[in-house]
């Protein structure tokens, strides 16, 4: 029985196979001609310098962090920490150096040999991301745990996951937010030239920063939900089931691997067929496979239904959550038809409009996630056996999360498809791939919007359940919010999404006011760039965002690792805990808002450019346009990292434990 | 010793005296030339049309909950209830029949005698509303306390004061803007003719509006505040000292009607002194009045100085969330002005900036209040003793709220000096009397984002207090957030302020509809309107402003009072102080956000107006004004409501809690 443990980290090296596989298989398609070789060349030694310098800041932080660890806690869980910083950078610099390899070759697929093709490469893409994030999450937390035998340890590899994510996240959506409004506003606004042109100096910086973004980021967001979400279930379900219930989350996550990779055998497109279809069965075979496996799972391993209630009952609410995102932000749905409407009266109109169907769309995710955790918590064992409930909030978190391989595929097929269409165009291929590449891109931003609607609600399942793991280890029996200290820590938590949101906004203008600087300087200084005859210095501005964005996440960054020590270290571990269920609360909360206002901006601008409205160039254009630049910090940047944030606070918090356990509260002592 | 309670609503009918006797002070003013009369008499008209159907519609609600309350919990709660809708709907009205005799009044003495009379006959007619508040306030809690002399039943009083003040500041909100931008979309950027122009039909409507927002809603908001804060206040005191604990601030709320009435005294403007000094003043004088008077109650009736850091704690947070507000929104300072920069580069930027600001804005008042709650419960007793620690909660919101009489003058003193503006413009009066009445509208301007974040403040304060009245009563030893109904409660609540926002910024759009379409029709059927020979319809504008406000305030209003209830019934009693405090920390947050934002916004106009940035028709101004117009929603309808959500569902939570212990938590009783 002991041995069955060890499929975990099997199931994470077969993933890491499968990925490699894929990856080979993607370097075997052609690249296309010399032009197509050269663009794409700078797409991927930007990108691969964007992630070479932010690594080697990483490396300071993480060398800190790593001996503050070692000496105030103990060193194995330092080790732990290191590897699953290690572990995380890897899955993002294995997705990244793939991603920008098959951007090229998904346009020269879609010239070549059609949609079905270029379809099959973008995905394969996407799918090495995927089973990396997965392969190298699950052999993370199944071998440690192998090792050290003890959940708390493991949750340094958490802390490291963390860590890297908020790099990821927060460095990455300042860097592609700065890299864009740089390009457009100076490129589109200024110089009068189209998108994706390749006399634009900060080109190839856009195209780079659809991949830390939405490649990057977004897979070090969900390889920390991952991981976190396996590591609280293993902490509760061996409170609950002794052996088993920790075992128990690890087959399971072992399991959505193998579904993941069946699923990705099913995501064939027909031609001309919709591509969103293909994704879609990918993600529901895998699904229904990890569900019967996890049935008969609960029933053999734990004896009783109930933790496979509680999973499907997270993989449920995480579909619901992105279908929801999809109806809130997308065109065809009334949301973002009447923010369109309302971009006939002017930018004002559309940004209340925006923000309210931002707000209100925060109403039913909510109440899903509600019913999610009251479903999760009395199947699993109520108030008759809270630790069994808890395991059971937990699991709603791993059920979510299990079949994450194909999620993040999906995910990363967007920016993929998108950069396809950038080479294309700069590569000035005929029309018809770019018909293709349009097709496909639209498709990834309705998959990205989804994506980011489970992000967050994973994010959300996931800190809730290390909340849950924080209370057992702080020994607390109770955070209680009649105690002023909570409310203190319930009123600064709920502030910090607030602050944070506003820094990082504000840090996307400061990084994109140095970008604009630097194309306007190149647009002068360089003679003969507007007509095409010298070439820009797209490094130079792939640079200068670079340092831009890695210098504006330091005080967010640091903001969420100091607030819950010091929280922890003056007000005690109760305070703690509240600081920490403010946060969650007004971190979804804010997340989803910005994340759906952002998106419906966004969609509302593309469907006036479908013809609605007035079209492109009519003064409904105009004011849509103005909220989607609204829309760019508050889905790519702000809202994106809010994820990062809450769960970050949580699991310093739960590493940290000992500490406070020690000497926490010390501010109450002088009362 | 028990005849000093009488004390409390003798200051009460003081306060209406001097009321009665600064209304007659301001009739006895001249109105005017015959064109003054009449204009100032359509704004009466419209004001006093907007509150018969107000309270009109308010009578149904009333009857309604007075039936329930009786059936439901008992008659003398009910009637508790009845009083206070009444006494709050009287408070109103005299406040709003005042500041529309005492604004062409103001006009008039800034023609014929200067700034200095002018201030004195607009600070007047704000004291009229800030004594009417206080007087009615105390003289019906003090009176009830004495005929009932139990809390629980006098708890009634502020359900009704909340019920009012649903109307006035929901209802109110979405009057004012829907006026607002009808007057400004259609007559000023549609039609070309500057604001307060006569030919303008919702010019009217506009100018009540002010009076209806600014006087009417937000003095119910602060008569809720002030009489919630003493109702809690009483009932913890008697919890922690018996009898005196309850008399404690009783007395104090007397002292500080006392010390507004001696602060209005010290109102004296000099001829070509800044306004702002001499309303500074008296709030001074009437706020250290009330800490030495308090200083001496502590000693003498509770025997120790405890509850004197909490009140001192209460006042000294109110007033430095007064001074960072008006440093998130003065032109003076750091924020506007980079908002102002940033319109330079387009409204997008300006939007972005103007979040961040309101984002940012919530950190340090966040901060000040936790500070202030931990202050006064260590000082109050702490954790040894968390019956007087709670009381010293309470007690702070009080001291917050002592000399409400003269915050609610200088409040309302805002609005009557923008009505004497308008009627000078409206008039024609000559350009030095429109000089006097710009200075004293922009210390109004000043005044009002104070106003709104003393009413944030105070709103936080008494429903944290209304809370912890709450967990007495429902007999909850604690609130634990490791329940997941609680977390559930928790994640709920706070997303009702967002659900809420949501709603009203919808309403004023679909209210500023029906006004827009009413204002075109006007200038269309109407011959000669153009030409000022035909007089506008103003009537039929307030008509429609208030059909529609009332009409779209019903679903956030049922939603206010529903929420509590059905969570109380459904998930029981420690899963509704979950939903309470998570109201409480996402509305707080949301609060200040729309506020700051809307007044940051609106002073970033003002500054470029000034002249910088290009002034008046540049780009920057044209960037500016929509920031503004994004604001105005935000300041003055969906932000200030939060105030009243938080603070409505807490007292219905509060007065519903019999029924909740008797047959609570219905959902939970199925598993």
């Amino acid at each position: 029985m002991d041995s069955l443990i060890y499929l975990a980290p099997i199931a994470g090296i077969i993933a890491l196979l499968f990925a490699y596989y894929k990856a080979n298989k993607i370097g075997k398609v052609d690249v296309g001609t010399e032009r197509m070789k050269e663009i794409s060349s700078y797409i991927q030694e930007g990108a691969m310098a964007f992630l070479s310098r932010e690594y080697k800041t990483l490396i300071v932080f993480v060398a800190i962090l790593f001996v503050v660890l070692g000496f105030g806690i103990d060193w194995n869980t330092a080790f732990c920490f290191l590897v699953g910083a290690t572990f995380s950078a890897l899955a993002g610099f294995f997705g990244m150096r793939v991603a920008t390899k098959a951007n090229v070759r998904t346009a020269n697929a879609a010239k070549e040999s059609g949609m079905n093709k270029a379809l099959d490469v973008a995905f394969s893409g996407g799918a090495v991301m995927g089973m990396s994030v997965v392969g190298l999450g699950l052999l993370g937390v199944g071998a440690l745990y192998l090792i050290f035998k003890d959940a708390a340890v493991v949750t340094g590899f958490g802390l490291g996951a963390s860590s890297i994510a908020l790099f990821g996240r927060v460095g990455g959506g300042i860097y592609t937010k700065a890299a864009d409004v740089g390009a457009d506003l100076v490129g589109k606004v200024e110089a009068g030239i189209p998108e994706d042109d390749p006399r634009n100096p900060a080109v190839i910086a856009d195209n780079v920063g659809d991949n830390v973004g939405d490649v990057a980021g977004m897979g070090a967001d969900l390889f920390e939900s991952y991981v976190g979400s396996i590591i609280s279930a293993i902490t509760l379900g061996f409170i609950a089931f002794e052996f088993n219930g920790a075992v128990y989350p690890l087959l399971l996550a072992a399991t959505g691997i193998i579904a993941s990779i069946i699923g990705t055998f099913f995501v064939k497109g027909k031609e001309g067929a919709d591509p969103h279809k293909a994704l879609k069965m990918g993600t529901y075979v895998s699904a229904i496979v990890t569900v019967v496996v996890a049935f008969f799972l609960s029933q053999y391993l734990l004896g009783t239904l109930k933790p496979f209630i509680a999973i499907v009952s997270g993989l449920v609410v995480g579909t619901i959550i992105g279908q929801l995102t999809e109806y809130y932000t997308s065109g065809e749905f009334k949301p973002v038809k009447t923010i369109a409407d309302k971009s006939e009266t002017g930018s004002a109109t559309n940004i209340i409009g925006g923000l309210a169907v931002g707000m209100l769309s925060t109403a039913l995710p909510i109440l899903m996630i509600a019913i999610g955790i009251l479903v999760a918590f009395y199947a699993g064992g109520g108030a008759a056996n809270v630790g069994e409930g808890l395991y059971g909030i937990a699991l709603a978190a791993v059920g979510m999360l299990s079949t994450a391989g194909m999620t993040v595929a999906v995910d990363a097929y967007g920016p993929i498809a998108d950069n396809a269409g950038g080479i294309a165009e700069m590569c000035e291929l005929p029309g018809g791939v770019r018909d293709i590449t349009d097709k496909l891109d639209a498709v990834g931003n309705t998959t990205a919007a989804i994506g980011k609607g489970f992000a967050i609600g994973s994010a959300a399942l996931t800190a809730l359940a290390l909340f849950a793991s924080y209370t057992q280890a702080v020994e607390l029996d109770k955070i209680d919010l009649t105690q002023p200290t909570v409310i203190v820590g319930l009123l600064v938590g709920g502030m910090l999404p607030f602050l944070f949101s506003a820094i990082t906004m504000e840090a996307v203008g400061k990084a994109a006011f140095s970008m604009i600087e630097e194309v306007r300087r190149q647009f002068k200084t360089i003679p003969g760039i507007m007509e095409g005859k010298a070439k820009p210095e797209y490094k130079k501005c792939v640079d200068i965002s670079t340092a831009a964005a890695l210098k504006e996440m330091m005080v967010p960054g640091l903001l969420a690792v100091l607030a819950p020590l010091a929280t922890g270290i003056l007000l005690g571990t109760e305070a703690l805990g509240g600081l920490l269920a403010g946060a969650l609360v007004s971190g979804v909360l804010m997340a989803i808002m910005m994340a759906n206002a952002g998106g419906a901006w966004d969609n509302a601008k593309k469907y006036i450019e479908e013809g609605h409205h007035g079209g492109k160039g009519s003064e409904a254009h105009k004011a849509a346009v103005v909220g989607d630049t609204v829309g760019d910090p508050f889905k790519d940047t702000s809202g994106p990292s809010i994820n990062i944030l809450i769960k970050l606070m949580t699991i310093v918090a739960l590493v940290f434990a000992p500490l406070f356990l020690q000497m926490g509260g010390l501010l109450l002592k002088l009362f």
